[in-house]
């Protein structure tokens, strides 16, 4: 038997719920939490729902004590489900559950409207309510006890002449209210389980990434750049309007089994290696490359780069190169061939004898489990806050549950990004996990049905509650094929679709301006010349097409709110295969954005674009002006139906802000 | 940090698993359990998973040990999900959860095929997979652990002279199914729930109810029947082909506020009143209606009922008579108006002053839920084993899930139908908390539409897990408006669409083969003359068509399997909105039935039927026996597209065993 068999009251399908909440859903500073839940009593008794919520601080890791529970009544959405909301406005954890309670007073209440139409005798009733009012009166605080109990009164006065008044207090709404906020805790049912969300900051969900490789940062062509060449970058990376700068692995490279240019198998003298094959004499994953400068010009960078609202971002890769110093100090963490060799990474029949992977079946699996933390907090100690992880779908799940918690919760600023391009089980469960934001398939989906569909599966569905996608059109390690040929203008395109079809997006910027389209051999994604393996020298010259539109897509996203989340995304039907059209808006309408693009980099492509007016709040007969942020043009346009042509050759997209404040014909029969 | 971070694998998304195993998946004994989970590991390491499941002895409320865990190995459907399946054998309680580890031997072992086919040296390769061997041999028993190390000597015997017979060693399926059967436990790693499952025996499953007043089933017109009276029509109910005979409740009806004939407010003397107005001076729950006889009479009845195949109802309404001598033993078990007096049933305006109910915010109330369970108690003492349980949605769910719990794990062959036509989802915790079949909206579900929907979420969504379809044409408190006009081809209609939709059906039988279909009044789902308020006479003729049709349906249902489940329900398109055609089939393919019924009682109606043949496991170029199960009449169909016709001045509807057993085309070009 239940403790108190006097809860009426059950509550299932909460939503949202991970993994019946072993996980969090993710939100951002300011967001808001929307609950939903099936709630509902035996019989016909009213009921009334809670969503009830409260702060954590700094993760359920920590000791303090949780902030008080807070109340928010949720409102019935018909068929017995309820929906209430909060908003997270503190970094770190919330928690949150629903609470539900039959309303007997609402019954009453209810029951009475329709005695009194019915024109019923109602004197008893109105004692049964007086009863009601009574017993709420025994719950609350003095002041409103005194308060009920005069309600009461007047309900209990009954007899012909006072009839009516007892009537109008009975069904005064102010009494309801009142009623309401003293349930018999007794009988309050709480839903079983206590639900997580964790809060980070805004650029977890709005963030704009460059990549470059600092050692080919350098005025002085192919000369080894330094962190010092990065900071004369600065200007030009800000001036794109981008605000975290990525940087490949900053630490010493391995020198044996060294890959030369091309991924060459052996390397030539003066070959730089990988920036991923970590550790050398100079050290390991807290040490730097002697050639990139010291640990104080990395802060000078740092700070610069603050000063310009950029945020450094480094790449944390969990391997070593046979010459780091983990691979003598700790050869348990590695795994052993039988002939006592250790074992480098493999990917059957291909050898990288460059790489040792980590062996996270390891006796000392918990020592390892430090160490790695260690890497985390010492380069946050350094003032970085953003890590990309390289391939974190190689190192064990667990590892990541109990790092990435024990790092929010002592730094709840700290935003880690999962390079896991893997299958879609793998990728769901690192976000889940807590990687802040998640590189995606948005690289492969080229034509309309593809991005549609992905985009739909992120924006959604419950994927939506826990993985932030990161859009990037390429990376030094993925060239796609459709680059390959696609020419300027699918360079365009691609980037247009990127910077706004996700929140997060970002570019392995020096590549992606020069056009860089070679692939090492035919069919291959990776690139000739790859900088994994080689410096190379660019041109920073902002005036050129791709830099010109960043900029443009940048300001854009910056000046428009629906482009900073992935919320209330919206296809829209066009006639014609090449053209995919969508819209994002923010949560209370005030902001749209209409993407248009053409798909095909060959050809001048129109049609008709139908917008699904309805869904963006607007009547369908509206005239509306919308204004290109990337031409600045403006056109005024009527109902859903639209004709829209892009050429290639000038540029392949519309982005367009979508001006609701034009009066529609309504307004004018208003004023006829 | 957890226990062992060497635990790799990672187990989600299991199902079925009901509101994170609060509540069991339900099945018959000889079911089978399907479970399917997304199990993976970090990284290209291949893993192995295992469905355990163990039989806990009458319920988990009984103190007895579970059994042992069984284990099955599952099977990779691709995407990183697994399925495995077991089977129910015994009634009461299963449990099942997943497990999962990195198979590292069958990784060694698919590398090692790709290292052979691309002509690498491996012989230190073959040396790492006789330490695997030898690390399964340390945790087998000494006869495996033996062989392991022949198998591993054989591995290292190494050099060009043996690497033939150690490659066919390594790659022998045999050692690889005996080194699996010994993964280090230590990195297994375990689903984080236990999932329940409720074993019932089959008429849970697969049941034919017929519904009688035994106050009308005697031999003298409107002479009180009796239990004697009930003994003699249990050859014409057995004759007909059900196997439950469910009787109104056959308690002491009150005298204060009877209602009389079509509910009239004041009865009449002689006005027999309502058999749900439980309780009069003779008695309450556990008492009999002295005109239907005593309690050895019931037993004889119920006796000769199982002679014939047939087990008996009792209809079990929790509400009270004012005369019930509860109301004056236990006045807390109910509520109290201001005036003093106790709160009747009412749904404002309407009020029913004939009828109090329990008050299950009680402050005895565990007073209440222990004599409640003791009319079950008491009953299933006398040899009932089946309960319609009257409106449960009025009662507390938690005593719902407390009492069938109890009874459940002391009685699991105790079958609860829950009466309760009501809102989706109180329907649906009904059924989640222990009823065995519920009755459902099929009563209203007229339009091809409407059933294609109903029956698809029923069978086809998460529900078909716990909820069990009940499917009724009529009760005795519901003439359905399609029926009051229908005339017999509708009657007809209704009565193959509930026998062959549902393994589970019933029928308010002597209104039914009566065609009753006279309204209280226009509009209204009341029968007029409502056997609820007064003595019918019946004439119990077989020969009619209803008993008829009956009789020809359950022989169809005993003697097909694919009707006695809801497995495998595909709906085939028709070209004629008026008729439907859908299938049934065992989980083997075995047995396939096929309906097609003719909606419309007024018009032959005709149309070309395209059947789904792959869906069935049929080639679409098949040619096969169509056996009508009603008129007895059999047809050559060849592939999908057959043409039907259905005169409803005939019979509405075919009832079609398909008989895959006529050779296909292909079969002729194989002997040709």
């Amino acid at each position: 038997m239940q403790a108190d068999g006097r809860k009426r009251v059950v509550i299932e399908g909460v939503a949202p719920e991970m993994d019946a909440g072993h996980f969090p859903v993710k939100r951002t500073v300011g967001d808001r939490v929307r609950v939903e839940a099936d709630v509902f009593g035996d019989g016909h008794d009213h009921v009334m729902a809670w969503l009830l919520y409260r702060y954590v601080p700094h993760g359920p890791q920590n000791g303090q004590a949780p902030g008080p529970w807070q109340q928010v009544k949720m409102t019935a959405l018909g068929n017995d489900r309820w929906a209430g909301e909060f908003a997270v406005t503190e970094l770190g954890a919330y928690q949150y559950t629903v609470a539900g309670e039959v309303d007997h007073f609402e019954t009453w209440r209810s029951d009475l409207e329709k005695r009194i139409a019915a024109g019923q005798e109602i004197d008893v009733d109105l004692l049964n309510g007086a009863k009601l009012v009574e017993e709420a009166a025994s719950r609350a605080g003095e002041a409103d006890a005194k308060e009920l109990r005069r309600w009461a009164a007047r309900l209990k006065a009954g007899g012909p002449s006072t009839q009516k008044s007892a009537q109008e207090a009975a069904l005064d709404e102010a009494l309801l209210a009142l009623v309401e906020r003293y349930p018999d805790e007794a009988k309050i049912t709480l839903y079983e389980r206590v639900l997580p969300v964790r809060v980070e900051r805004e650029r977890a969900r709005f963030s704009g990434w460059y990549e470059l490789f600092p050692r080919s940062a350098g005025a002085i062509p192919f000369a080894h750049g330094t962190f010092a060449d990065v900071e004369a970058r600065l200007e030009y990376v800000a001036g794109l309007g981008f605000d975290v700068l990525y940087m490949p692995p900053i630490h010493p490279i391995g020198r044996s089994f060294r890959k030369g240019k091309n991924n060459a198998v052996t390397a030539e003298p003066g070959d730089v290696g990988s920036p991923w094959a970590i550790g050398a004499a100079e050290g390991g994953h807290t040490d730097i490359l002697p050639e990139l400068g010291t640990l104080k010009d990395f802060q000078r960078l740092r700070q610069k780069a603050e000063a310009l609202g950029i945020e450094l971002a480094l790449d944390i890769a969990f391997q070593c190169s046979p010459d780091h110093p983990w691979v003598r100090r700790h050869p348990l963490w590695f795994k052993h061939r039988a002939d006592g060799t250790i074992q480098y990474a493999e990917n059957p029949p291909k050898k990288y004898q460059d790489i040792y992977p980590l062996d996270f079946e390891s006796e000392d699996w918990e020592g390892l489990w430090k160490a790695l933390h260690g890497v985390f907090l010492y380069w946050i100690e350094q003032g970085v806050k953003i890590f990309r992880v390289d391939n974190p779908h190689t190192k064990a799940f667990g590892f990541w549950e109990w790092c990435i918690g024990e790092i929010q919760a002592d730094y709840p600023e700290v935003i880690f990004l999962a390079e896991a391009f893997t299958r879609p089980r793998v990728m769901e469960r690192l976000a889940k996990l807590g990687y802040s934001q998640s590189y995606t398939y948005f690289t492969w989906r080229n034509s309309k049905e593809e991005l549609t569909e992905y985009l739909t599966e992120l924006t959604q569905t419950e994927v939506k509650e826990y993985l932030r996608p990161n859009f990037w059109p390429n990376t030094p390690d993925i060239l796609p094929l459709s680059l390959q040929t696609g020419g300027l203008a699918l360079f365009q395109a691609r980037l247009v679709l990127a910077a706004t079809m996700s929140s997060n997006y970002g570019v392995y910027g020096p590549a992606y301006e020069a056009l860089e389209h070679e692939p090492l051999r035919p069919g291959a994604e990776e690139y000739l010349h790859s900088e994994k393996y080689e410096i190379r020298s660019w041109t920073w010259d902002a005036k050129r097409p791709i830099p010109q539109l960043m900029k443009k897509l940048n300001a854009a996203r910056r000046a428009h709110a629906a482009l900073q989340a992935n919320e209330h995304v919206v296809f829209h039907e066009t006639d014609n295969p090449h053209l995919i059209a969508y819209s994002k808006q923010t949560a209370d309408g005030g902001d749209t954005v209409l993407t248009v693009v053409n798909l095909d980099p060959y050809n001048t492509q129109s049609g008709w674009v139908t917008l699904a007016l309805w869904k963006l709040g607007m009547d369908e007969d509206a005239s509306y002006e919308v204004y290109d942020l990337l031409s600045e043009e403006r056109y005024l346009w009527h109902g859903g139906r639209n004709f829209v042509e892009l050429n290639p050759e000038k540029i392949p997209a519309h982005v367009l802000s979508v001006r609701k404040s034009v009066r529609t014909e309504k307004d004018f029969d208003y004023y006829r």
